[in-house]
């Protein structure tokens, strides 16, 4: 059967093994085809296609709920649920999302972004279902590195006390221990060495297979000997200890094994594990051997723009020649924050604690407290996880913790859980927290400079990509804003990536004979009374590529209205919703957050 | 050696069994005086006199440093830290704190209110510690209840994997099944049991001191000879599949055994776990038999006022036997919450996740995703472990969630760690979440109707009493804000606990020629567009026992500019600060939030 005569995965109950194999081989190739053209995540979604495959054969969907977590390894699951012909879309303005999604379709019951929701959100599902005395199953696909995150071990504990029928399955990906995280990780390993057939049974069995006719079928009858010699039931330290029975390890890339295992635990009157061990990248041997530069992947031909991370990794690196006190906590993100270097070279003052921001925010308290200054480094999205940590843990004591919040603003092709938008309001209200939000590399570099001579707790925020700079920089001053650009009409105050769009919009004003100075508002919180006390005299307009609700803006207007001064005559941002996936330059368009939707909503208010 | 001659924990090095064992009586007499007479912990606190003289007597405290998860259980450590004098001003304004303080003394290494963060911070001040090539020790205590928190697990799978060297001290407080929660608990249990000699030791211990003479005699002999049999160095199965060796379980009532073990353990090199099973409300017969009732005390004498959770979970109770869709998720606080009716009534719709905020706001968007109507109850102050899961799994797929968030506004006693007075900048930011505030009881009846009726997430916040309410109440209507009290020189916007307030500064401020409207803003988020525009005419005064910026006024202020509508005149709210513990009265009135306060700003105002 071809992938594309495929409109449902019933489709799949009828189809024998070589047709199977054959089926994961174009579907593999359709996933790196398409992620070359569009990005994504290529190496988890390819290590998953015969697990999808396997799970469709023994489920039924959409009466049966399955759940992919941290969604991004959801590609083979779109293709076979009905999405093959819109998977060209996958992440196009428009298209189709990269993470399951329940408005896009009725095979995704959940959708999820951030990492270690799918048990908890399965058990909602499975308690759901026994409440209104349904009997579908629910399968929760779970990797080990979303298994670093706490909410994981929340949900187990419960559902392993409760005893709430539900199938986890745990894709283990088999990297090597040093790049796995966490104690977790390594007993995992333990577990499949300790029973050391599965590597030896795959190099046997893939060897078999290449010796036409007679190897296919000594690979059968391997496969039976090996089947009925070894008992998946075995029991498992971890697991146990939570109530909770274990399957595995099996081979997650031989479809017919994990049916037969998934027929048997699918009807158990509790919640069950099965331990799936499968290679991330598999089928396209450069992200066999680098998963970690396959996880997320830019559209080739598309050369990635410099990044704030990496230039702040490198720095922070450079830094801590002279402070031995510098230390970084990264969760799970070490390369993509930038800080590769910083663990090449300090390998023992990083900590990559996995998926754990709760985690993360309060051991670097706890190293605060012990003299050290620390840097965690985190996506913004993902700190939202430890905002109670940061302000009940860091601030209250005035620890001095410098968080490094990367990809601020709008995330682009990954949706409404990838940008960074949500941050300001909370951040902002935090007593003693300094915000701060370079427009170039060379301030971010004079912030951290900054940051390290600050007594309490300090928080940077920047985007993913340096974007343009025209404008000489004149260099940071904590508390106070820079101006960019001066004119006599009114003034844009602004910040980070929206400085440059600014300038733009006031060189396009000039032309209509308005002149606007442009504000650098790097220090957004406190904010620099001095500097916006000289400057409300003129017609003020506030521009920001966050959430405009408890914004920047309205701080701003906060202290006008505290102070008595005349109001900000707008604020621009992003509005009271969630904000789809697409390309970053069309959504600011959409938004009217483009020089030209600025510069027309000033001129507007000008006529007023 | 007498209480009061303790000023240093290293005096108590010197005293024998029976003395430390009169000390820990005298410290138990302490603790329920003091407690009795201020309110405070008290079963938790009566449960670990006992360890911490053990631990007193083997760490060398500053030097060495000791932690309490959740911290209300350091009255005993606080008692033996040169605060015992000090001791009888516990939880009043300017008094001693009670949780630990890294301001109020060097014996309190970290500062903690919120639950499992002990292990996360002492894993940060160990790394410190090896940086800087000092050699203390560093002891968490943490309570079986503290476990249930991912941040737990998630600090254990860090330290595991580095081997870090720690001492955790797993205080199991050895309730009954049926009152613990999650599997972990049960795995303690099965510890316990399966062990089950300390039952049997205890009950014979006990009953051979009860032998005048002889009975000491044997006493000891019989411990002699039971230390001798049993290893405590035993396997455990959860903790060392995350690398960690564990101790246990041992008697956290007898000093002697405790010692032994903990010398043992404290100069290991890699992170060990010791169990100590102890008892709630040790020597106090009322608080053994229900420490649930003894967990949070108010002060005797003083009648606890009624309570607005009280009346929600007997409500939602009611509404449950209409509605069978209702079920209901608490974070191990059902009864403080309110929610014991109903878990008597549906014990199979209410779901007990322990101190798991994360997991119990995912778990209830699962609910909501499978068709149910999940009501989350939580303390404002813990619901900020759970705003990312609110925002990315509830608020972007449109989930009916109801939240009810307790102890909205400031919290009193229990400090800055547990005023509920930051979440509404989050809150209002969240794109399709309506956060509604009720000033009376009936009003909150009302919006719990509404709520259920709702499509989308609703929070409903409330303080944790009722209050007076002068004022007759006109009813609920989702969306519109009431007119309680009309007045043409200015109107006063303000919510929940503070329209009371607002009321009596209008009554003050008529006295003085000035007639004030007192608007309840009950929705808080979206706004009463349309009363606020036909009020804008008149001064505006907002009003809010909530942090000022990002706000309910600064909201306020943010929509009038969008609508070019006059601005407040003021907002007034909690400023830029952590508010320290005390009376709630005495606090509000030195941040000028009494109606006197009140009064005076908006007089001096119309002044202007």
């Amino acid at each position: 059967m071809k992938l594309t005569d495929i409109h449902s995965p019933k489709q799949l109950k009828g189809c024998g093994e070589m047709e199977l194999q054959a089926l994961a081989q174009e579907m593999r190739q359709r996933i790196i085809d398409t992620v070359q053209q569009n990005g994504g995540h290529l190496a988890s979604n390819l290590g998953v296609v015969e697990l999808t495959i396997a799970l469709h054969r023994v489920f039924d969907c959409p009466e049966d709920k399955l759940l992919f977590d941290v969604g991004h390894q959801c590609y083979a699951h779109k293709l076979l649920t009905g999405r093959q012909q819109a998977f060209s879309s996958l992440r196009q303005t428009d298209g189709l999302c990269g993470f399951p999604s329940r408005l896009e379709s009725e095979y995704d019951p959940f959708a999820d972004g951030h990492a270690s929701t799918a048990i908890s959100a399965a058990v909602g599902l499975c308690r759901a279902r026994d409440m209104q005395g349904q009997t579908h199953r629910v399968v929760a696909v779970v990797g080990d590195g979303a298994m670093t995150g706490g909410m994981c071990y929340e949900a187990l504990n419960d559902v392993g006390q409760r005893k709430t029928p539900l199938i986890i399955i745990l894709n283990d990906n088999e990297m090597s221990i040093d790049k796995n995280v966490g104690a977790l990780s390594q007993h995992l390993t333990h577990m499949r060495v300790s029973r050391g057939w599965l590597g030896t049974k795959r190099v046997i069995s893939e060897g078999l297979v290449h010796i036409p006719v007679v190897g296919k079928g000594l690979y059968r009858l391997f496969r039976r000997v090996k089947n009925s010699v070894r008992n998946v039931f075995v029991r498992d330290r971890f697991f146990s200890s939570l109530g909770i029975r274990y399957f595995g390890p099996i081979d997650g890339h031989d479809i017919m094994e994990m049916e037969r295992v998934f027929r048997q635990v699918q009807n158990m009157q509790e919640p069950v594990v099965v331990h799936v061990v499968t290679k991330k990248g598999k089928g396209n041997a450069d992200a066999e051997q680098m998963p970690e530069r396959y996880h997320g992947v830019t559209p080739s031909g598309k050369k990635a723009a410099a990044s704030f991370g990496c230039a702040a990794g490198e720095y922070v690196t450079a830094l801590a020649e002279k402070n031995e006190k510098i230390c970084v906590v990264t969760a799970a993100m070490t390369d993509s924050t930038g800080f590769r270097p910083f663990r090449l070279k300090y390998p023992e003052q990083l900590y990559d604690v996995g998926i754990a921001e709760e985690h993360a925010v309060t051991l670097a308290a706890g190293l605060a407290a012990g003299g050290m200054r620390p840097v965690v480094a985190i996506y913004e999205t993902f700190m939202q996880r430890g905002f109670d940590q940061m302000l009940m843990d860091v601030c209250l004591q005035k620890l001095p913790v410098l968080f490094l919040m990367d990809r601020a603003g709008l995330g682009a092709d990954d949706g409404p859980t990838h940008h960074g938008v949500f941050a300001l309001p909370m951040l902002q209200s935090m007593p003693g927290l300094k915000v701060w939000a370079p427009r170039c590399v060379q301030e971010m570099k004079d912030m951290l400079d900054a940051a390290f001579m600050e007594e309490g707790p300090v928080t940077i925020l920047y985007p993913r990509s340096e974007g343009e700079t025209e404008t000489a920089y004149e260099g940071f001053v904590p508390g106070k804003w820079e101006t960019v650009k001066e004119g006599a009409d009114g003034a844009i105050i602004t910040f980070s990536s929206m400085v440059q769009t600014a300038v733009e919009a006031a060189a396009i004003a000039q032309q209509e004979g308005l002149s606007l100075s442009v504000i650098n508002a790097s220090c957004i919180s406190p904010l620099d009374e001095e500097t916006l006390s000289r400057l409300s005299v003129r017609p003020l307009y506030t521009l920001e590529e966050s959430q405009l609700i408890g914004g920047f803006g309205s701080r701003v207007a906060q202290l006008c209205t505290q102070r008595h001064w005349p109001q900000p005559r707008l604020q621009l941002g992003i509005p009271d919703e969630f904000i789809p996936f697409g390309d970053r330059t069309v959504l600011l368009e959409r938004l009217g957050l483009d020089a030209g939707g600025v510069v027309r909503k000033i001129m507007e208010d000008q006529k007023n």
